[in-house]
């Protein structure tokens, strides 16, 4: 029944898979005997789903209106306000900025790759990357292409990023490149302030051809489990006084930094030297809101505006989070030092909720480790392990594991 | 900066607009003077925001992890089911019926768009249509063309949608009619069970040539408010027993039903005598929501199933709900008493939240009547009314004033 353009292709969702046969091993063995990795969202050391009690105070106190009320297309004008706070904390960038309301990051992900690229282009990103992205791409008649993301020192690999920017603008006049940094999904991996400066470099270089137009989209959805919000933000100093056929959009998004996941509540920050450039933003994310999904969930909104608009609240908030960065830390401590005894071959973590460790037959070694009641989700060049969802206990000896699941 | 295919000219949210001049004029001469009939919502006798009591004192009780976690891509699976019921409720036809969830009625209707027509294809809606479908069909890059809603009698005008039915399929594959019934925004219209058989006649015999794919899409987004649940369900009989290149989706909310408009919380439900129709219809939309906006709002999928997985509140939320629909109904009265007795000429109201009322030159009419501190929102061949945001004492005389006004 459905349109020619239209890929009716079920892609499988592999993780909910996956985790539903752990959810199964632990009816048959016992929780304490099952590694579920597969979870994208923190659990507690008991594995229970970790939940900022500030925060889930502040949404519950909000007005029966709060949580009834239509919220405006583009967003409440508070919440606009706090996305971009809360992007930039004191790093604010110079330059016009403007914000739109988007269900999660991946809303803003959709609407950049709409609005800013040509129908049939290829958006670029890096070869490690998040499933989905390409499903953002297909879904509304894109291609996704990729670079290296690490070279043989595992640093960014400039070159390879270099030469695909290049190679794409040669036969399409927009380029959007989708960059998740800081603390990647899936491989933990941040781009030091040098490595953007030298993606900033390589793009002014792009855009210096004044027929192009290339929109850089950083997905910072797990920037707040990166370290302290002044130095995670430094980078961002780098999107000040760009060309007008440049333009920055961030995806922003409460999903990980509240751990409000269920309620869809991100927006996309849009930062350019030029001011017509980011009027037209917002008026073109306003109508694409309206064409689809209208508007977005106002308690989400209200609540990230409660928290930023008080400064005690938000230093609870940095605060009770920053216990369960630190307990990340712990956990990957654990697993990286292992994974150097047991000359584990990893990707370059540095932060966040995942460890990537890369295979030459990932569903394989996924299923060897099953039998160990090991559950991971295999991805096209690797695993991907899920630190935020293994209690410190159960981490130990998961490196070797592994290794031999590996080899 | 924006691609080829992308509208930026900005389409000014009028109601908005109309909505902010009425909040000044409430500051300027008091809240007892002013009629803002604007909003899309049910406002009580005091002019406040209608909410369920037993709807949001059900939300309050979910636990932490029902506000915090993802859903599923789909939809949680209790969800669906609760949205199916809710849906049909004693009314299921015979066939195969899945549900998926998306934000709100919108979400549905951008899919159905997107999934069962082809790019640069017409949509046909009825000459009275509320302004966003346009948005959506164009955001989707699709065209928007109506058939006249009424005919001489004021009934459903049969013919102009036998002529535009089949005056596109001469030059188009597939045909997405979207209808709004009942209680149509804005007119408040309702077809008939005769008038719906006619129409599924109508599209059945467009679907006699097998070549063709037709996709009845109704949104149902005002239903709680036209009658009671049985007599409003009637129509969707004619559901059943529908050849398998004629599918309907249904475009459910919660938004009105529960007035929790703010969570964004609705769902396509799909129903065809063709079981692979209804399967491919689920495995698209799972695709299509990674692709846009990923998941929906856990905690309003988890209020509608605690809802109607129990039948005592399920009772007392209906009951809540009837005392506004009653509420509705009084006000109408008084507005088509007096409209008759003023002879201003109305479109056939039904039930549901607005009153619209044909005028040839609506911007001007609209600005007479805020002359007499009267606000109302101009639509492209009349006034739209919002009785559901005046209280019953302000209903009278407005009548007589908006005769006034256009003449």
């Amino acid at each position: 029944m459905v349109a020619k353009h239209v890929n009716t292709l079920r892609t499988e969702d592999k993780i909910f898979a996956v985790s539903r046969e752990a959810g199964s091993a632990v009816l048959q063995f016992g929780k304490e005997k099952v590694v579920n990795a597969t979870v994208g969202a923190i659990l507690d050391e008991d594995e229970k789903l970790a939940v900022l009690p500030t925060v889930i105070k502040t949404l519950r106190n909000l007005p029966d209106t709060e949580f009834a009320a239509y919220a405006p297309i583009p967003g409440t004008p508070d919440y606009l306000e706090s996305a971009i706070q809360s992007t930039f904390r004191e790093n604010r960038p110079e330059g016009y900025i403007k914000a739109s309301a988007t269900p999660g990051g991946s809303g803003a992900i959709r609407h950049t790759i709409w609005n800013y690229s040509d129908i049939g282009d290829t958006i670029l990103t890096s070869d490690w990357f998040w499933g989905p992205y390409k499903t953002l791409a297909e879904e509304n008649l894109r291609k996704l292409s990729a670079f290296s993301l690490f070279d043989d020192e595992k640093s960014f690999n400039l070159h390879s990023f270099e030469v695909k920017v290049s190679e794409l603008l040669e036969r399409q006049d927009s380029l959007v490149i989708l960059l998740n940094s800081p603390a990647q999904n899936p491989t933990g991996y941040t781009l030091s302030d040098d490595e953007w400066g030298q993606v900033i470099e390589t793009v002014k270089g792009a855009a210096s051809d004044g027929s192009k137009r290339i929109t850089l989209l950083c997905d910072i959805a797990y920037i707040d489990y990166a370290g302290r919000a002044s130095d995670t933000r430094s980078f961002m100093s780098h999107f000040s006084g760009l060309p007008s056929n440049l333009l920055v959009i961030v995806a922003f998004s409460t999903s990980k930094s509240l751990t409000m996941y269920g309620l869809r509540t991100g927006a996309a920050v849009c930062v350019s030297s030029n001011k017509d450039v980011v009027q037209e933003f917002s008026d073109v994310f306003e109508t694409s809101n309206r064409g689809t999904w209208s508007n977005g969930t106002r308690c989400g909104m209200k609540l990230l505006s409660e928290i930023m608009n008080n400064k005690e609240l938000l230093l609870r908030v940095d605060e009770e989070r920053e216990e369960f960065r630190q307990l990340l830390e712990k956990r990957a401590e654990i697993f990286i030092e292992e994974a150097r005894g047991s000359h584990l071959d990893i990707c370059p973590y540095k932060s966040g909720f995942f460890i990537t460790i890369p295979a030459i037959q990932p569903e394989e070694s996924c299923k060897l480790l099953k039998k160990e009641n090991i559950f991971a989700v295999p991805i096209s060049r690797g695993i991907r392990f899920a630190i935020c969802s293994v209690p410190l206990y159960k981490m130990k000896g998961i490196a070797e594991k592994i290794k031999g699941a590996i080899s």
